[in-house]
């Protein structure tokens, strides 16, 4: 063990074991999270090479391989649980995507979810049991989040009783999909639904791409790999242009939406049903930055205490680059973000799960709201999460650009959650649709319940209008107080956008210019409006939380959060009044003071994410701190030091000299 | 042709290729350019598959043999002028780096600037004959920007008159420099002298690696490469451990310091010899983020032209996504800053080599100013460009993801310059240091001059102290106006760090606790004044351009620059006093009319970075705009489509249907 970690570890004030409790939910859920991880790690069929020493096809094959024993081993292990599979396919895979992602987490569940009764006795068993491999396929070429635009067609032929289903154009192929490539045989595909003669928008249909028994293509279909990309190296993501394929009318799914024999198309009762899994996906991704940011943060953290560099004070020995201000003043605001997505993740997960209890029956109230938040939060955390991995690896210096760091390919496989599942800008301008709506009501009259209260009128005239008008009555020491100055910030600002709009209709433009020409101004109060709802749960965390030192520290890591939120974006604060220059002067001071408080604590913190080394996978991250040996013994091992002398020597180089 | 973008062209309000020459600095650059890509593009031996298809071994094999064979060509073009090298070798390599990027970019300069006469004759023609492959070996496993905490040793043996080479613990090994790995055959090695008993420092020793015949290393050399990295895959950035390898006397570079035959120490007549190397390489860096910008900026510009998504007003067509307005303030500004680099490259470039004449003459007397300002520029160019680039790619949604889209590359590939040449955050508080010995001697009443005079007395004294005490001057409209107002901002951040070390001394800690428990105060004020030089040195530019339509196209790009940058840091603008909030609303609207004004010439203003489709390689980015057609093309040649099924299927997913 390095002296330096260690002597961080025994200056730590609070119990490590009892925050990661805390993280994990409770003390059986780590006991459990535990078990499932030692089984994995422990089990020789899950060793591979070093991934990054593999080519990409290497990269698949390896996947494919441990995605089919995981399944065998799920079994034996009759770990059935969504959350304990998620876990051991997490551990299995280190956390990265692979091949049969969207074969457990759509195309199965697509099916529970949309499948007739009849279509899931026809479908899911071979499913289960992989004979039938699924995906996903909803993007195409020229179409993402905007699904009204998806071209591909699904013609109804009473005749047969067959759907025809067709790409009509290039950008109508299906582009992206998981799994499409080359792993599954059969997808889900989402198109546009023509019969008698009209256009019922879009559907989702079971067609068959590979024979069952060669997996070879069928007639018709035209598929593959869409090619290496920036990251996802193990996923085989896909396109598929179809060609006339013909499907049986009992391959749409029609536990909602109907498509009688005749042709006779049937509405389904509610187009909020999708709206669950939206919110679900979202909850996980923001579940999904606070542990991207909590392993990049825990690489970076301990790597920063053992490295030494420069000096502080001449003739004395090279500090831990953890003493810089400037170092610190990176990691402990994103360690401190970490912990707040990880809270904001579990908080969305509970209301997901209480929710979705009522939805079941069929009490959809809360669902417009939860809808619009998290597709604000899923773009606020993942914009703030990728930059921040950014951060922490170079904050590692060069040795950070290194793949044996691991920061490469954290950020790698976390950065597309920017784009996938609703690209970002746009999610937050959903938030904002339904913040705006939200305003008007209230400017209305109406009295809004839920986390959008502060736009009632009542609440609105609390708001100091100017710098000059009232003295501001924030406590930049009291997180409750900034709680409130985020709130009134989201205020002034949803107000501020609401006004850009209105001032665009008085020129006489549409609806339609007015909220596009006002876009930056929405994306703006929606980016503020979820900055209020972190701090906010981050602030209701701490009063669940009895022990007393990881209280305080916990305590401090909030106020770390909310203090620098309000420093990166003060022009916001001085703006709305809510703060005065003085107070300014006070933010960045309590900010150092927390920097130097939270040194201490730094490395237990992230110790308390509780990475195992065969997790993080990362030679700067090891607990033990022992960097170096290990980076000079990963880089040996290097694919070209397999030779003393590389073949392009001979090839080019000699010639070359003889030449010259 | 894409009949979106070539509308955009028409639309065009200036003379693309006038602008093309400003860029390149005149028409005949432009031409000798064209000719120079020509050359290399029409090139049959420079043709290699995609590498995104390749190995990392493939890739590097692919490297040397370019290198290989541009070494030819550049003798048989006769082209020496080291500029025209740089052109033929970026378009060789696209822009990438290479394997022999250290022997040309270092070990060959470094020996005509520090070689002796008769170290020149023995070394240069076989270094320039590529019979010794030279690199430069200076970061150390556990030291980079610290050049003094360097530990190996060379090691004076009088008896023998030779240097005894040791890399005495793990973190001495020598680690990252390029071409070291597997190419060079010898390297400048940078170590601690001891002779006589006494350490004198560092100095630069020709060390030999590989035998020259057999290309074997050395007994003695225990060197390889340092493993797979985010990017740079054509370079074998290596590892060197020395273990007791004796070099003769001769063999320390000698034009300055020296050691003598009995190991009599001689000291260099000045320790700023080194400066002008850094502040070349630092005026390279800068233009790189330019060019790396501008490149991303061309692909997601043109990209943005094409792709139509979405709705705007309901009915109507999809509209093309640059005519969302978050996507033009994403795009914009990014294309504007990409100008501003160019610019401040092309000063950076103008100035050293002005310096360097007066510096061959003795005169040092400007080096301090420029060699701390390029320490912060690169920092501050480098940060900006590199979360950029990554903007781009977002702003290309999914397809950004995909390699094809070239963006990926572009940003790996740039990343490091955060990092080498002197980490960035060091490099800001380089540049901070000199400003605020600045500030204390105009405090002293010393008059400053150069870039730095808005830190003397007589200037400060004019600055507005805070909101209340003096209506604030600043027109938003007018450019001169607001590189004032950036000025005043950097005055009033330097004094504000100024004021941190003050009291942070007040409490009796010693001035270097002092200093870094002020450094994020250093840094913001570094950041303050490299932006205010930005600024400055763009609206300079303005004034050497006399065509019309171009002198407006870039005025508004100015203007749009520094209304951004407020917008930005609106919280500095107006804790300084130097704009009130009624200025802060009119900077928003006037940045959304910018943005408008604008996008008529957006694609004009990339094409004129006049990248050719074979030098972006991006099929988003394709001059033409036909997206689709070639991305579909592009992923039907990928390495997972070489067979219709992977083997990956026979090995574990059929046995493994069989089992469930």
């Amino acid at each position: 063990m390095n002296p330096d970690i260690t002597r961080e570890r025994e200056n730590a004030t609070f119990d490590v074991e009892k925050l990661t409790h805390i993280l994990d939910g409770d003390i059986e859920k780590t006991k459990r999270r535990r078990e499932i991880e030692s089984l994995v790690i422990s089990d020789p069929d899950f060793q591979s090479e070093d991934l990054n020493f593999l080519s990409r096809s290497e990269r698949y094959d390896a996947a494919v391989k441990k995605s089919a024993h995981m399944i065998l081993k799920l079994r034996e292990y009759g770990i059935s649980d969504p959350e304990e599979i998620y876990c051991y396919k997490s551990c299995v895979h280190r956390g990265r995507a692979e091949p049969l992602d969207l074969h457990l987490g759509m195309f199965l569940p697509t099916l529970l979810n949309q499948a007739s009764p009849e279509q899931m006795e026809t479908f899911f068993i071979p499913a289960w049991n992989l004979e039938i491999i699924g995906t996903y396929a909803q993007t195409e070429m020229g179409h993402g989040t905007h699904l009204r635009g998806l071209e591909t067609t699904a013609t109804y032929d009473p005749a047969t009783q067959e759907f025809v289903m067709n790409s009509p154009t290039i950008t109508s192929i299906k582009w992206w999909p998981g799994g499409l490539g080359k792993t599954s045989n059969h997808a889900i595909v989402l198109a546009q639904l023509h019969t008698q003669g009209k256009c019922h928008g879009l559907q989702a249909f079971i067609v068959p791409l590979r024979s069952m028994n060669t997996h070879i293509p069928l007639p018709g279909v035209v598929v593959g790999d869409i090619g290496p990309k920036f990251g996802f190296d193990e996923v085989d993501n896909g396109y598929l242009k179809l060609e006339n394929v013909r499907i049986p009318r009992d391959h749409m799914l029609m536990k909602y939406a109907k498509v009688e024999a005749d042709g006779t198309y049937v509405k389904p009762p509610s187009a909020k049903l999708t709206y669950g899994t939206m919110v679900f996906i979202r909850s996980m991704i923001v579940g999904e930055a606070g542990r991207a940011l909590a392993k990049s943060c825990t690489i970076a953290i301990r790597y920063s205490s053992v490295r030494h560099q420069s000096e502080i004070r001449p003739g004395e020995p090279e500090p831990q680059i953890m003493d810089y201000q400037t170092q610190q003043y990176k990691l402990f605001p994103l360690l401190a973000t970490a912990y707040a997505y990880k809270f904001v993740g579990q908080y969305m997960n509970q209301v997901y799960h209480r929710i979705t209890g009522d939805i079941s029956q069929g009490d959809f109230s809360e669902l417009p709201e939860l809808h619009a938040l998290s597709a604000g939060l899923k773009a606020f955390t993942t914009w703030t999460a990728s930059a921040g991995i950014e951060v922490c690896r170079m904050a590692c210096g060069g040795h950070g650009y290194s793949r044996c760091s691991a920061l490469p390919d954290i950020y790698v496989n976390f950065v597309p959650t920017c784009t996938y599942e609703g690209e970002n800008t746009v999610m937050m301008l959903q938030t904002a649709r339904f913040l705006i709506k939200s305003y008007r009501q209230a400017s209305a009259g109406h009295q809004l319940s839920g986390i959008v209260s502060y736009l009632n009128e009542s609440e609105r005239r609390l708001q100091p209008q100017s710098v000059s008008s009232r003295p501001t009555v924030v406590n930049v020491n009291d997180l409750a107080s900034l709680v409130d100055a985020y709130k009134l910030r989201a205020a002034k600002l949803v107000e501020m956008a609401a006004k850009s709009i209105q001032q665009e209709l008085q020129k006489r433009v549409s609806q339609e210019d007015a909220w596009n020409n006002s876009a930056i101004d929405l994306v703006r109060a929606s980016d503020a409006h979820c900055h209020y709802v972190v701090v906010k749960l981050f602030a209701a965390k701490l009063g669940e939380i009895g022990d007393t030192g990881v209280h305080s520290v916990l305590s401090t890591l909030a106020l770390l959060y909310a203090l620098q939120g309000i420093q990166q974006h003060s022009g916001d604060f001085l703006q709305t009044g809510l703060l005065s220059v003085p107070q300014l002067s006070q933010v960045s001071q309590r900010l150092k003071d927390l920097l130097a408080q939270l040194r201490p604590n730094a490395v237990a913190l992230v110790d308390a994410f509780d990475y195992r080394d065969e997790m993080l996978n990362s030679v700067l991250g090891r607990y033990d701190g022992n960097v170096y040996e290990h980076m000079f013994e990963w880089a040996r091992r290097s694919p070209l030091n397999k030779t003393e002398v590389h073949e392009s020597y001979h090839k080019y180089l000699k010639p070359l000299q003889a030449k010259l």
